[in-house]
């Protein structure tokens, strides 16, 4: 099997297929919903009196359950760029009755239909990002709960800074999902609409029904109202493709911690679902989370295009519309697939509380040198203490004893207890951990509309 | 003067430069802005008792009106990698008590310094880009107004199809605008907050206020709060970058149009602002809508720089942090330039009713096909009437005389009165026009919170 | 069936696939590939003294022909991130002796054997490229050598300029082609190499022998050696992938000109292949044209991804590896399909000389301003004949009449015969056009090594 | 100071600016190329008769050293879109004698000056590229010797593989600079090219002459001839940009490995050249590696430009061209400020042989697992001999113990000295090493042409 894209290798299907979005980007579902409007579209013309009720009846009749083989589509849609014309033709050839074939398809153009189809496509994508959004929101607030007050070095440019807690760190990897599903419950009236525009987006073959017909079709497909012809107005697949891309960005950030925090110099997390090397035995690869971060940087490959097809020119853009067929199945695969695999990632996060300590007393116990540097600055100036503190880090490294012994000695007055420990260097934490958790309880007490 | 990016470079300065965002973005706003929040920390640090009260004046006082030399900084921050440490040190330096000068930067960390200040110039970028918006806008709603019935040819796929309104092509401009102008007040709480997390984005150091401090310092400075640390989600920067590259994207598919429309062999628009060859007397050269394109085209590949720095790592990350560094600016210079040149751009459009209307007519009335498809269709199938049609098309080019000719020869039974003609022809085009220009009317009457 | 991308669509499969890719990146060919190097690595290792020789022979015997089922492998694949552990296990299972068995992969790696297999597909690759472009070239140069002489308008920044031919437009179409031609040459021994480096890149479990058996395995498969390992130097496959590109983006241009000129509004090439559309009869869309710049769009994405993955994580990164498999694939594809259809086009450029002359004289003549201006200087300054001449050039068009019939008025003196003509305003395009075509021809008397 | 982007800000002089470049890319530098250009074309106009030998003396007298201020082209450039018009006018009206300032800018176009001028820039920009890679190749080569057979372990997927050396680590880091020489030196000639061509690409202001003028135009500036117009073919530009991003790439891969090594948790590396916190006494943050990184990633989006910019409209595309203003500098001075970043690093790496050896003993001595399994091969299959060594990998991780003691308890018939030391696993790490040194110095025996 051909396979341009390893999404579509059979090989690589475990690895990266989503069957949900496959069941949406297959020639079998583009051609279900091209039919489906179709469909729908005959039959308001029919109740709105533009084509006779008895044909609306026979092509719904006749057509909705056609099975017309994508490949037989192939030829006539290299030569149009478009597979409608084609498809129209093949029903209207599986129709029985020619006379009532002929009012398929009634004042629309190729990219009324393919839009509204991909629409219809796109809310079931919209419903999936919103739900596993919430599942993976309710697993990472459990986990913050769970953990709000666990010990754990903090990173920052790559070197061990000051104590927080996993609950913290957990609670910064959910928060950008909370404003995903905000912005997604934003964008969806901006995207699902319908398009009815005709040839050149003012719907003249429709007569002075042009705007019940719309109206109409919306409703039947529960779908929007779209008054202004949107056939080169891309803003709102970009836009989709933009916050499917940030969601898989989120979800990425969360696995580069990971596999940060699952390397074997770090072991402050436990391996999941790991991968098997060829040749070595030991091996526990973090395949989950690399293939997050690989999935995310496709995606702004992919938005990228898509931000590209903005630039549509005139009314309609048969090389920026290709882009789109391009990209948006790929985003949408990427970041279904991503969704399920953060998911998997948050119900298996088996933090190793040891390992946090052990890397939190090492390093001469630099880590609380800020919070020393601030006890000091009590009996003196913030910028000596700071001074004081760099120099006591340097004779920590150098004698290879702990930074707070050394500041103990200099500064036999200062009461150092409760000073180099977890305990009280946790800021507030734990309450950033138990507020994003408190915040996705009060989503789940919501209902989606 | 050393330019890496022609934004900078004297010579393009009229061509690419924006002032008001050049105001935003120059050394000096940047000190400005890290000073100002220094500044309202120290008062509300004062206010509640963080630090002593007569600290938090002589802070004030001292350091309000500092004036730091930026190349002073240069040394420093080539070795820390951010200004803020050398910062504050040129700050303490300059305050006469260094009694009051340690209580500088109490308890913050360099990214809550830069943070809160980019904030604080974002949301003068928001305004700016509201408020072009919606003169844009204007500028649109009387154009389409004006010319709701102008009739135009439409183009698909680079090809006359089927007669529209110019009217009804500059609401397709237009409308995007208005939804990028819901998705900017959407998107504002989500952006503009305040940073005050500390370290490792506990807050450690400020102790049980922590929380205190930073509500306060968010009132201080007019800025939303942000109970959890987001020094390392980026979401909301990536959100806004996209949206104002889907803003200038929107824009060229414009400026994309106009230069279409003003190639010499079409010439439906008057060259407006247009630009002199070194050689060629003749040549009037769409410079403003060239420009708009490749600003875009930048904000493209600066807004995928936005997106990969989605991918921070654990608490602090220099590499993605840099990113932005690099991108933000350049976006937001492109975006307001592209903003300001479209309202020239604007204000300058001449229609050409004549070669409109030249185009209409050329091609041997084929722009006509589908109407006289769709009137042939009341005596015949629709898959008849088109190739009948289809046939006749090959018939005028080939004799070279008009379609609608040929098909009152082939037809003398039907009326073809009225068919061929752009009156009868345009749809619900006008209908476009004056509903955009409705919508940006019910805008104007409406005041920005 | 499943569909990420259109390349794997059975409904656009005319449109976009390229049957000979296709081949190359399917699932089976992957499988063939890898099985191919693990073949060869056994026979050599057998002559080499490393594995018994029986061995060897029994898993050439074995598996040279092995039929496994792709989807066998997706579990496993899904688990380790990559097939080749299962498909190890696959042979291993169905080969009769598992004294033999086992020494099949024996001191490989996953990334080896995958890499080596790639390299086996990229060969063929490379040819194909290498004789599509040779094919190309060929083609155009008999356009250029056709056309050399053909008057035609040139344009720059969209307006219509100074008077060229069509064989030179033709002539800087294909000379970029010329250049990746070269620069594919001096690409192949950098990029087609063999990959034998075991686990962290120094082929331990190879012994003393590593470097006897990567050189074997090298000429076995006829591909170049490698001394050191690669494993984490994507360099090669990058510079592969921009190759590619800017193969797509020269074919891009040639397409967008080719749009340009088939616009109705200029017509001055004949549309070919061209594409219906389902509601207007008359429609002749540019489709092939519109796919060359839409694949080229494509692959500026994809190439971006084949940039990042050069950020190869110390020995081998699991992140950076897998976006190459996103990647080149499509580029791969993207690129070989944009051959065969420029191919196409070149084939039936159909150039109309008359619209071309119509071009060249419409616009009042004006195109012939700057050489007017030239034999104007030979009685002024050349500032002074620069602005005499734009002076007339707006007197032309407000008066309607051509620029040289003022000019004539107002300077009878000179004789301006053999100015305002195609015949004496082409300078050196038809050398260009010859020149280019000489190129070809010289190419095409030399051997592909 | 106005900065849209940081390369351009006081503040970030030292961090981001590379004087050399800033110097190529400064208005004064752009308007020297350009008036060089002036001069030269006049010296072989004169030369060759096209103009008054007298006049291209004035010219080369009068404007040679002209300082026109950069701010003062910036209206007519804004108007424009060039700076080409307002620098001729300037230039003329700064000449004493128009009689001769006529002769300025005779037959050429815009395009011609400004990517003549350009050339000139990038042909130092070349020679700097080539001498810092020599530099770096020197550096690393020498760290490759010192280090060749100092043990390290090898890390594949972000886990602790098999054991390797420094010195095979620093191989692969350096050996994809050897291959980006030796594609520079192949890409020079195709890229350094004079541009001679006339407003549409056919030189006919030039006359039968123009072949003869241009020529001696390219000799004059020691450029490469170019008898084919490239105003519209850019693929040499894109591919120089390419190079430049991979250059970039393999430094920042380099740059990735010591962040990592760096790294709190591993410190396998000494720190160099690192940056203080603003509140953390005792950071020491990785910001030159860093910085090479976030470099890199710029690189990619600019690359990504260059490439978009392939798609040149017709004769001279107004949109395209200024993508390359933007992009180009910006690149040429990231790829130089990161040779010189990672020059500096090359001179620092200080291993900590303790540290990597450390880390080669920990986990449970797992790294010797491959080893551990081949050995065992020798007396039972290797499949076999993987399977038991992978459930002693568990025992040993439950029991804490190390994975040779365990081996020696099952397997005492077995002689196991010599197996679980680097000493014996090394592979060819060190010829590696060793070969990669002697391929630079080799290098440093020849001259550059």
């Amino acid at each position: 099997m051909m396979a341009a894209s390893p999404f579509d290798a059979a090989i690589y299907r475990e690895l990266l297929q989503d069957d949900e979005v496959a069941a949406l980007f297959s020639d079998i579902a583009e051609l279900r919903a091209l039919i489906r409007v179709e469909v729908a579209l005959a039959k308001v013309q029919g109740e709105l009196g533009l084509i006779p009720l008895d044909s609306a009846s026979a092509i719904e009749r006749d057509i909705t359950e056609s099975k017309i083989d994508p490949a037989s589509l192939a030829a006539a849609t290299g030569r149009d760029g478009v597979p409608v014309p084609a498809l129209i033709a093949a029903l209207r050839a599986t129709m029985e009755s020619p006379e009532h074939a002929q009012y398929l398809h009634w004042g629309a153009t190729s990219q009324d239909i393919m839009d509204t189809g991909l629409m219809l496509r796109l809310r079931e994508m919209c419903d999936l990002v919103d739900q596993r959004l919430k599942l993976l929101l309710q697993a990472l607030a459990d986990n913050a709960d769970t953990h709000a007050e666990l010990p754990m070095a903090g990173r920052t440019r790559a070197q061990i800074a000051t104590p927080t807690s996993f609950g913290a760190v957990i609670a910064a990897w959910g928060t950008p999902l909370l404003i995903h599903l905000e912005a997604l419950a934003q964008l969806e009236p901006r995207l699902l609409r319908v398009s009815l525009a005709g040839a050149s987006g003012n719907a003249t073959a429709l007569g002075d029904k042009a705007g019940a017909v719309r109206s109409a079709l919306a409703a039947e497909l529960e779908l929007g109202d779209s008054p202004i012809c949107w056939h080169s107005d891309r803003a709102a697949l970009s836009e989709f493709a933009s916050l499917l891309t940030r969601v898989s960005g989120s979800l990425a950030k969360m696995a580069e911690d990971i596999i940060l925090a699952t390397r074997s110099e770090v072991a402050e997390l436990g391996l999941m679902r790991s991968g098997g090397s060829s040749t070595m035995p030991q091996k526990n690869n973090p395949v989950v989370a690399e293939t997050l971060v690989s999935l995310f940087r496709l995606n702004t490959a992919m938005d990228g295009l898509m931000t590209q097809a903005l630039l549509h020119h005139q009314q309609r853009d048969g090389v920026a519309w290709a882009l789109e067929w391009h990209a948006l199945p790929q985003i949408c695969m990427a970041t279904a697939k991503s969704l399920a695999l953060a998911l998997d990632l948050a119900g298996e996060l088996q933090p190793e509380a040891a390992a946090m300590e052990t890397h939190i007393s090492s390093g001469n116990g630099l880590i609380y040198a800020e919070a020393i540097s601030f006890k000091l600055a009590e009996t003196m100036s913030r910028p000596a203490a700071q001074a004081v503190v760099k120099e006591l880090c340097v004779q920590a490294l150098e004698q290879g004893c702990s930074l707070s012994q050394l500041v103990a000695q200099s500064y036999p007055e200062i009461d150092w207890t409760a000073i180099a420990t977890p305990a009280t260097q946790l800021g507030d934490a734990a309450l950033q951990a138990r507020t994003f958790a408190a915040r996705v309880r009060q989503l789940g007490d919501q209902c989606r509309s």
